[in-house]
């Protein structure tokens, strides 16, 4: 149960390559090399060099554009006017920090709470999905005494030094879980033995890993969880299944910490949090990615008492969280996402392109599964007995880049397409992607 | 040694004098306090409401204009033109992660590295100074195979789980020091003992530090220090006094990290850096607060190797952190420190300043010191036998706010006036300043 898989990093560029790639982008890959040395990540067998990028495109440093499937901090779509229109005027007038006072401040977090069950009423602002996690472990740490917690096995939470415990995604090979972690299997919908309940297999796993901690003297805090399971290859079905160990964390006395960094803010079509589609309610809530449309921004929801207890054992400030120009940015997130209608955008046009991938599943078995729910999608590609084929799912993704279409991958072995556009993905653009994934799968 | 002294939160706005507050002011404090509960922390007696900025001067909802002293964030000035217009453009254009290249994070990275040793050759990006400490202390560890850290009494070092650890100032009353953790007293010059080297007594501090930590099972891995000693009350000179602490260091085994978040990028008026003031080399530096002139940005430069220690451990990526938006903000800041003399202009004005400071001393016994570097300057109100004064700093903060100046204070016990406006300061600016401040001591 404790043992760690690794993501394969099939779709890394590798930088031994880098002598082979031609003029331009072999000076651009050097110089960078150069600077960044080896923490330099970029994507693709060729590295691209992107220029800009509007809605649901990017363009390359030669003018072509690339339907973006991928990247789900631009939820609005990239560089989104009235999101880039509240930034310019915001910083041109005032950028400053919490300890003084500006109305809008407010405003934003007051709409922003609105979207959730009263009792998670208070927000603490951070500049990261990483430091709202963080927040959010010290809290159940707090709150219960316990240092414990509970992850899936393919997890991913963040950076700092703290969420990278609880990210065994992250960990490098050989690498061995710190003491008070416990890793359980994602809820694999698709591998469910006939007659299982996948709530109750999950919250069986997990209370095994509970008693596990338990039993080694170390106290439960909580169990975060990816609410739609981003980096374990996206489980959203059916609706409800994490009810039970929700249940068994508060049982145990523990905190459910709902990151909600890659899921929310209505990616998931059905309210703004996917939380909400299994009828639960977290102690404790993070967010960060599409905060901002890209703006670093990230912010911790949670109950009063929650927040007091983690307030008292530290002095908590941060510079740049909650500025104006954050708060601008965020304020038009969500005011765009309302005025657009992109929830139920999300929820129309992430079912359409479901169907569609389930049509080209039915003449192609190497498509095993199609899942999610709204803009975040699923597809997992497999071999024989289901067996994990993540060198077919990184082919895809550079035939794919190569077709103009950007996407990337997730799961333990790497093998399931992670598609995850901006909120404003039309039907059309829905067509364009199950027409190239279907050229790429008949030519590969 | 290990005691952990408190900074008297005496310029803290209290929730429950909001009731006091009048009309507008009482229901912006009654709202914010509602969304944002205990996290919520205001400036002030009477809390600031600010609607705009523009160079060295706030304005508040009124219009009234307030010269601020106390903000090292927007470095060039605020709202800076240069700054605002290339978020601005950079924003409407594209703003990604940098697993995809664009020439201008390289270009940036170049030009930032070329304020700094030839060694220090790598840039990592984070969204902020803590993730940037954050990084720095895992390099530490990872190359070390240590984990005891020294860090100064009121030192602080940012709000992540791990760097709160070396941030004893924002410990609570009662918390206790990790054991892994020694503190030692900053390097008060102030109050050496006549014949006394500071740079022996702060080494030999460091040196008893180290073992204790070896002499409890603890492998050293290493000094953190914010190079002007900000929060524990600005301690500059002599220039060269730190040389003999990273002898100390290295002969020990461990890392000297340079926190250079809050002296950095000029402000010392010597260099960007104020390490460089102390004829030093680092083993890493981080950076934060002013990298983006108030856009969410900071960063840790190394070398290679010690990088390349840190990312065989464990798998590291920042969605946000080196975006175009931000290395837009970076570049402007940078190449407006360049073309408008800033940093030179640090110099000049600061030692101006300084010189006013130092005849307001002659003829007020209260006023018991004034030192620092460039535009980060200290003054230090004492009692009899040099005790000091946290009291007379929190009734000069808020009166000289009565009277449209904005400034903050440090130190263990919060009497150190915390000297730092924007680099675009000038003589007039430090004029109004000097004419207030005595004004305040004269009627205080």
């Amino acid at each position: 149960m404790t043992e760690t898989k690794q993501i394969l990093a099939l779709n890394r560029f590798d930088a031994e390559r880098a002598r082979g790639l031609d003029g331009r982008l072999g000076e651009l890959v050097a110089r960078r090399q150069r600077a960044f040395g080896v923490s330099s990540v970029l994507f693709y067998e060729q590295p691209l060099e992107i220029a800009r990028a509007e809605g649901v495109f990017m363009f390359d440093a030669s003018g072509k554009p690339y339907l973006d499937v991928y990247n789900n901090v631009p939820v609005v779509g990239h560089c989104h006017p009235a999101v880039v229109a509240a930034i310019a005027q915001q910083a041109g007038r005032l950028n400053t920090n919490t300890r003084y006072l500006y109305e809008s401040l407010t405003t934003y977090a007051e709409t922003l709470l609105g979207t959730f069950p009263a009792a998670l009423s208070n927000l603490s602002m951070t500049c990261t999905g990483s430091e709202a996690n963080d927040i959010a472990l010290r809290i159940a740490r707090a709150w219960t005494g316990g240092s414990g917690f509970v992850v899936t096995e393919t997890a991913y939470h963040g950076n700092t030094s703290l969420v990278m415990e609880v990210s065994p995604s992250s960990y490098r090979k050989g690498r061995e879980l710190p003491p008070h972690i416990r890793t359980i299997p994602a809820p694999d919908s698709y591998r469910l033995a006939p007659g299982e309940d996948l709530g109750e297999v999950f919250a069986g796993h997990l209370q095994r890993a509970i008693d596990d901690l338990e039993g080694s003297g170390i106290r439960f805090a909580g169990l975060i969880l990816d609410t739609v399971f981003s980096s374990d290859g996206v489980f959203a079905d059916p609706p409800g299944f994490l009810a039970r160990a929700v249940e068994r964390v508060h049982r145990a006395g523990g905190l459910f910490i709902a990151d909600e960094v890659q899921p929310g803010f209505g990616r998931t079509g059905d309210g703004y949090w996917c939380f909400g589609r299994h009828g639960i309610e977290p102690d404790v809530v993070t967010l960060g990615k599409p905060m901002g449309n890209g703006f670093p921004m990230g912010g911790v929801v949670t109950r009063p008492e929650l927040l007091e207890c983690f307030c008292a054992e530290t002095g908590y400030f941060n510079t740049f969280a909650g500025n104006p120009v954050a708060v601008a940015a965020g304020q038009a997130v969500l005011d765009t996402l309302q005025r657009e209608g992109l929830i139920a955008n999300a929820n129309s046009v992430g079912g359409y392109l479901r169907d569609g991938l389930w049509r080209l599943a039915q003449s192609d078995a190497r498509i095993g599964d199609v899942r999610g729910a709204g803009l975040f999608v699923g597809l997992e590609f497999i071999g024989v007995d289901r067996a994990p084929d993540g060198a077919l799912a990184s082919h895809v993704i550079n035939a794919m880049k190569e077709r103009g279409i950007l996407i990337g991958a997730a799961g333990a072995y790497g093998n399931v397409l992670k598609i995850r556009p901006a909120l404003c993905f039309s039907q059309a653009n829905a067509d364009q992607f199950l027409t190239t994934l279907q050229a790429v799968l008949d030519v590969g």
